[in-house]
């Protein structure tokens, strides 16, 4: 047995703990195929080998019609990380044994897996054989909470429109229906998202989480400054530039205030550019700008030695920053492997430079970012391999 | 026989496209070993070691004394993987196997060589044994593209001048002479490039290509204005350089609506700095800025969802994210390893990440980037070894 | 025997010159194991994993109480590089043959290691064994360099006080006391530089250095500007921020001027922000913004083709740079592995680079940055591994 598979045994028999997931708790795993394939990852992809959005996304389509329109496109991307995913899915969970889905075999698949997927037993099926102990999810700041079962899927306070999207009316409406405050200074703004925690962390929740554009560098900002921005969106007056970037930096900042209050950790996803392919699928739009620095957070890292910044970064062009800040900064730790750094070559770098040079105790390995659960025993599988040829290489090769 | 050795059997088998290179359709092959280390990976990496650029430059140097100029300077440079291009042409076409060249085995390679050379089938013997199927060439705009055959040394479009060097006198009426347009405003501009567009498509063009700075981000330029530059500009007046910046915008602008409408790909090469290094040999001055991304091109991209983008970036550190575009964007597709990446460590790299987050569909896989056939050959036996091993290593044994 | 192990016999037989430490020439080698594990790797990694600043930084803090102190924490850095040295010089040094270095074992090893430190020849001994001929060090602007033998122990004059901290009246009272020149102007700048440089190259300076902070992009300055703002400074007046980057660019440029002058080379280091993370340990502050490129030194390389330019930089991003700069510019030389690219990830990534793509006369291998003389040994031992593994696989078997 070689070092690399023994590692590799060891590692599978570890349960796990999947950190961030866009899992909805009512409908946590698949009912049919399309609920597969319509993870943007399939749409997105077979759309930029060339089929065409509105196919795939037609008002009202049969989901065995979707499945059907996405297949001929399947071998497209047959080389992808992301199609590896679908066909170990379709092994391990629907007994496939074909090399690939295609026109002539996926009719069978569709129909057995649907019968698979719409037994009573399935959510459980799929949490037993992947060996999930604890899903996070990725809550709406106005999320219910409730119906669920929290210990297992675990809330995490998700802040994006807060910080980027607060001047929208629908936002605004939404936070004081959550919270019954309106907010119009600095004060209120802290009232209303003490509230939200409250209702988070009296909810179980672990995180407060944010994804984060290239060029957001947070600051902190007065509250006679934010008394006066507040109010002017109060008022549903428009804010100029100088005015927005404060708002933001001011409910980013009271944010991390929260949990910093709380002990609750802010997940940080930074560098990422929203709809910048506008014609692109549904969560296929966004793309980056790998110009974007880890220094641009320095103030907050100093300003917050006791929140933990689990932090995640989208350019692998990041990756040494992130584990130079880690090595340094007691509260930056290392998050996963996110989006478009979430395929091997990428991950087998950040994994060996983490790996070489942040303490262990301040490793978040890996989340999958998943949907549907059915997605967290290819991605988790995959990570395995991946580290488990690292550790043997790096530590037990290299230091004989 | 390993996985790796049975692929590589495999692309062996292939026969090539070559879909960029500064191939001269006139004189193809090389004469003499003058015009091999002539290429300015030799001139600039012996330059960079030391040797001076007038001795390799002078006026009216004799092929063999220069060759004989180069050759004590070899030795600094046989770690590198153009050295191993040329040791393998001169195995391959010269029957040389000597471990090195050196000032005591250089002089008969040469004769040897040369005789060769100078048959009259050696471009054909070239042809064949490379197995080239086509080349495709980088013609400047004002090119005669007669008297070669076009089916195998394809014309396109070198759009440089045009995009950057249109305020040169010269610049201008080359391009009157060639379309006789004389351009003073965004209509005759328009009908200049759509009579080059006309030449180059009738003589079988396949793309229009150009180089582009690490600051450039183009955007539409409105006729007015475009009118209003392009009048100072025929006018002889000088620009400032928001102008500058609108002139380039809407000379490449509207190159791109010319490939929209006639179905050409438009090669985008981004990422270089000319002239870095004004004291260097011819081609060996050019460097870049890493700071550059392709968020620079989100409106192009968007703007002409009909185009092919065939897209090389300098920096490797810029090879995520032209997966990442290439991954959602249907028009842009990843292509060739270009220049400062076309060394081993950045082509694996490149290699594994576009084949495992790009369609198959949509990858362009090498191009030699030669001055003269001879290249061919060692450039895509480098780039075949290095495919296989990440087939293999990836493909393979990852997936079982 | 493997390539790669023949390779590594090889390496291992060839002595060493260490191009750039922080020994102190007066206490090379330590004295206790607190003088190992005082390095700021160790502190800052533990720190980093929890171990609060002050329990280490303590003043008047015993050396066995500080490695007291700090063993608890060891097991949380385990996984790194820098635990990696550490085992291999207590194995090497001291006879340890645990796998680890716990609370129950540091006490032997600590007075064990103590019996052998404190003995006379412990400093010929660790040279002995770890095949160093020469050790440069880094030396303050005003250091006497008396009392040691600067064959071994080559002076290296350190510039960044001067460049970057010559508005702090400290900084000009040192000048001034080490020069007997009053800095007024560009005249009595370019007096002092070098008088500095008569006394450094006097004792047998090997180099000029410095470390500089990414957004520094140096340019020459007329002496008039020169005089003005010098003059400022004199005055005790605060410059603006445009007057301070003048006086940066300036006094970088005379250094710059002196090493043409004395046929020096000018190490630069590039890319580090100081004091980044405040409440850091010594020396465990710093970091960086991976936006740097070296186009900013485009018009330095120009303008001094006959000054050497051993370069490093800190992003591993920026390596790739580094090999063009190189690869195009004579005077570029790619130097050693730098701070966080010292891992063997990046060095391995680097390795290639620069060996696939550099003159092999114009690289220089590796150096320590030694605060203390036994890391050399298993700093230097980690790169002949990798570069053995990177010679083997690189070219041995791809070149068959």
């Amino acid at each position: 047995m070689t070092a690399e598979s023994e590692i590799l045994s060891e590692l599978e028999a570890i349960r796990l703990i999947d950190p961030h997931t866009h899992i909805n708790p009512y409908a946590p795993a698949s009912r049919t195929l399309a609920d597969i394939l319509g993870y943007h990852y399939y749409t997105e992809l077979t759309h930029s080998a060339g089929l065409e959005r509105e196919r795939i996304e037609q008002q009202g389509l049969d989901p065995k019609e979707k499945v059907g329109r996405l297949v001929p496109w399947l071998h497209t991307i047959e080389n992808t990380a992301q199609y590896s995913w679908l066909l170990e899915m379709c092994r391990v969970f629907f007994d496939f044994d074909d090399e690939r889905i295609t026109e002539s075999n996926w009719e069978a698949l569709y129909d057995l897996s649907a019968a698979k997927m719409q037994s009573d037993d399935w959510e459980s099926t799929v949490l037993d054989v992947s060996g999930l102990d604890q899903v996070y999810l990725t809550n709406d700041f106005d999320d219910a909470l409730t119906d669920f079962d929290t210990e297992f899927y675990v809330p995490c306070l998700r802040t994006d429109d807060l910080v980027f999207h607060f001047e929208k009316p629908d936002t605004r409406e939404r936070l004081s229906s959550a919270t019954e405050i309106t907010v119009h200074n600095a004060e209120t703004m802290r009232q209303a998202l003490g509230s939200l925690f409250d209702h988070f962390t009296s909810n179980n929740a672990r995180a407060c989480a944010i994804s984060l554009p290239p060029d957001f560098s947070p600051a902190p900002v007065t509250d006679p400054r934010a008394d006066t921005v507040l109010q002017k969106v109060a008022n549903g007056s428009t804010l100029d530039t100088g005015e927005r970037l404060d708002l933001r930096s001011f409910v980013f900042w009271a944010l991390a205030e929260q949990c910093s209050e709380r002990h609750l950790p802010f997940d940080l996803m930074i560098g990422v550019n929203r709809r910048v392919y506008e014609g692109g699928v549904v969560q296929g739009q966004d793309l980056y700008d790998k110009r974007v620095s880890l220094i641009q957070y320095r103030q907050l890292f100093n300003a917050f030695p006791n929140v933990t910044f689990p932090t995640s970064v989208l350019s692998e062009t990041s990756g040494q920053e992130l584990v130079s800040y880690a090595w340094i900064f007691p509260n930056v730790v290392p998050h996963g492997h996110w989006w478009y750094s979430n395929i091997p070559v990428f991950i087998e770098q950040d994994c060996r430079a983490r790996l070489q040079a942040v303490p262990q105790t301040k490793q978040v390995g890996y989340y999958s970012d998943m949907y549907k659960l059915e997605f967290a025993l290819p991605k988790f599988a995959m990570y395995r391999r991946i580290l488990a040829r690292v550790l043997a290489a790096d530590f037990v090769e290299d230091r004989g």
